[in-house]
């Protein structure tokens, strides 16, 4: 997987600051999370190619998270797309899109399905052959939620030299070896499937937490994940405004990372107020040492 | 007049290329010409104050026209505007910002009010003390008016060394003079006005007008203004492809400022597909040598 970030401020943008968007690399596949105002020239700007976005995730409906979308979505058209897209995001999406590609008579070239979210209980939203997205009810002043991309476990790897030891290993059984069978030869001898494949790497994950409340309630469903993006809109000491807001801070998304023991945690979502973000990096920091800010155009393997 | 053009791609934008939306200074208030998407960061960084926007017109509601409209109105928002904003536009504009607003839970701060332009007639749509703007409507696929910026005469210009040779003259008349009165002594003498005041300098005037086809109709309208931006979305060779889009070519451009004798012609709007525009200017300059390209950021003082 690799995650470029297109941009990761809140609203009231400045020239190179753009409202929250994303594009994540899965198995040859663009997924797009959130498309703030700008998210077409960016995309460009990362030489994402449109033609590889099959699906959009959209957290929620305010501006900063979905003004980009409408232009998109024509520039799709305009580009005389073909292929089906998939939109998934809150319920009132649908009339929202409906309502302005009416009033500016875009009449699209393309399938566009759109795929209510829940905003009460966590979902499996998208299961395809490779890899899983799963949304997870966020606490935010409208209905909200993040979205957590898995990998599926890839096949075992077989162990060629291993299995030169038993030539009567035929080759149609490799399949039942890399889905981790094990074999049972003529002779009724059974070969343990560990000693003929090795550990295929481990899947990746991703979660993608924004805009939201403090919200500890979601740490279960974070355990272990590789990558966590988690919304920091607030330094420490203005933990009364992110509660007023319903955003969370610095320390708060350090104490969600350190408690789910995600292995890396990004910074984002951040309020035009700081000038220098390095106050939230440092804050976070001392609570979860594995932490880094976001920034536009940020790449990251993961 | 101060104008400073923010984008004047049409849609697909790149990478530095936005669709369209320019800020005119006009006697220390800056009009907003068509809000397309990335318009608020251009403004930003272009510093363009967003508290001295009072009046944004709107041409039509195509994509590239509007939909950065959203984000700005938010945005004032956001920085807790409190002063009156009007938008100038067609009738469904209405309509459309009240669904986008509701559905992504904005709540002004500020007076907005919302004046429909009549997509027929020619009109006076403001009236401030030093400047007008009227609509003219335009030959494109949906309701569009151009829009026409004109600076009312200054006063006239005391000739201080002319009026001392009358001592006679009281301050209280100099008013009188400014406004082209001739003065008339207490012995009943008149002395003619043009032999105490200089001609002020001659107002200015601009004309907005994208997108359109090609319409000779407009050149009466457009007849001496100082500076005109038409649309040249396509070069002369692709007139077929203006035509059927309902757009102009750099030609058809030229031969309007040639014809309505405006000092300076300014082709924008231009199709993603010319990778080197000097095409559409060459071609245009040879009807009208004193046209120029527009492009981001280009500041041209009328």
């Amino acid at each position: 997987m690799e995650l470029r970030i297109l941009g990761c401020h809140s609203a009231t943008p400045k020239p190179g600051e753009f409202p929250s968007s994303q594009a994540l690399l899965i198995h040859n596949q663009w997924i797009l999370l959130d498309a703030g105002e700008g998210t077409q020239m960016q995309l460009r700007r990362y030489g994402v190619k449109f033609s590889r976005i099959k699906h959009i995730f959209i957290t929620h409906l305010h501006g900063d998270h979905v003004y980009g979308l409408f232009g998109l979505l024509s520039t799709f058209r305009l580009l005389n797309r073909q292929t089906e897209l998939h939109v998934h995001g809150p319920e009132p999406l649908k009339p929202l899109l409906k309502h302005v590609f009416q009033l500016s008579q875009v009449e699209l070239t393309y399938p566009l399905h759109l795929h209510a979210v829940s905003p009460e209980k966590p979902a499996l939203i998208l299961d395809e052959k490779k890899f899983t997205v799963s949304s997870i009810p966020l606490n935010h002043r409208t209905d909200t939620t993040g979205y957590i991309i898995r990998e599926k476990p890839a096949p075992r790897k077989l162990n060629t030299e291993a299995i030169k030891q038993y030539p009567e290993i035929d080759i149609w059984a490799y399949n039942n070896l890399k889905a981790g069978k094990d074999i049972i030869l003529d002779d009724g001898r059974i070969i343990p499937n560990n000693e003929l494949t090795f550990d295929p790497p481990p899947p990746k994950s991703y979660a993608y937490i924004t805009d939201t409340a403090y919200l500890p309630d979601i740490v279960p469903r974070l355990h272990n994940i590789d990558v966590l993006y988690h919304e920091a809109t607030f330094a420490c000491e203005d933990e009364n405004l992110a509660t007023k807001t319903f955003h969370s801070t610095a320390c708060q998304a350090a104490r969600i990372a350190r408690a789910a023991q995600v292995k890396k945690l990004i910074l984002g979502h951040f309020s035009s107020r700081y000038r220098n973000l390095n106050i939230l990096l440092n804050e976070a920091q001392k609570i979860f040492p594995e932490t880094e800010l976001a920034f536009e155009g940020k790449h990251i393997l993961i």
